[in-house]
């Protein structure tokens, strides 16, 4: 089990694409699910919360899709992790402590406000990670999967959101 | 919701006590258990994860219990998290970009092998976490506690378990 699941997985792989996508032809949540092959409604749902967050903008108009709100250097992994999980945290403390059977039903304020050590230590490391995922923009992980992959298939990649836009253009134009 | 939940926050509480426990009165489960105000069937649970781990050892013999297998200032916080949740982690990576829709049912292995970009990220944030969950100790923990703590409540907890020690012991001893 992992705190962080597909809908960051998704989210990121979408917002990559974003980050490549070709001037003036802003995907739409379906064309990005489609292409990754992962639903579509998923997807529509990913996006109203990185909508929220900022992180991206519609596009409105005939072929309208989305956009990135802000240069892809400008977004990090954590942004994203925090749109899309939100209420995740590495550690839930139930303050167990006040419940010490010294106490009985009148845990002393004094022993039991403020944050517990073990409380104290998991915020810590949960910091640590933060900074880490904040460490990382989305145009490094675009560079990276650039890198990674042939020219042949980022070429590929670019027509084919071309080719979905165009699509789309052309069935709205058709009365 | 957190990565860590209750059997991290319960374990750490139970092993704390252990590491202050007096000495020749090892603590039973049920002991730790009714101390923390806790499901006594439920520590039992996390101190088989723990023994097995090698974290604590139990004590045969009449007032038998639970003890630290090796100094405070040798188990971490991280060995604790590894022992009660092995299974967790940061990240869980379905590794969808060989679903991409470029590569139709056949994603070539060259393009979709190694570790993805994000999965990388994931995985450093994660070693940040961890690194900084194995530089604090059981020892560091329950000298912070101890510090939080008036003397009294020390000596009232050093008492209790004297004491429930004390009563299991006569209670095993009558026929």
């Amino acid at each position: 089990m992992g705190l962080y699941g597909s809908s960051v997985e998704y989210g990121l792989h979408c917002l990559l694409s974003l980050a490549d996508a070709p001037e003036g032809s802003p995907p739409s949540s379906r064309d990005l699910a489609e292409f990754q092959g992962i639903s579509p409604s998923y997807v529509a749902k990913l996006f109203t919360r990185l909508e929220k967050a900022g992180l991206v903008a519609s596009a409105e108009g005939i072929g309208g899709g989305f956009q990135l709100a802000r240069p892809a250097d400008k977004i990090t992994v954590l942004d994203v992790t925090d749109a899309l999980e939100e209420d995740k945290s590495l550690f839930v403390c139930k303050n167990i402590r006040a419940r010490c059977v010294l106490y009985g039903d009148n845990p002393p304020h004094a022993e039991t406000r403020g944050m517990c050590s073990i409380h104290a230590v998991m915020i810590e490391a949960e910091r640590r990670m933060r900074d880490s995922l904040a460490g990382t923009s989305l145009a490094d992980l675009a560079g990276e999967v650039r890198d990674k992959l042939p020219a042949k298939t980022s070429a590929d990649k670019a027509q084919w959101f071309t080719d979905r836009q165009a699509g789309r253009r052309k069935r709205k134009t058709i009365p």
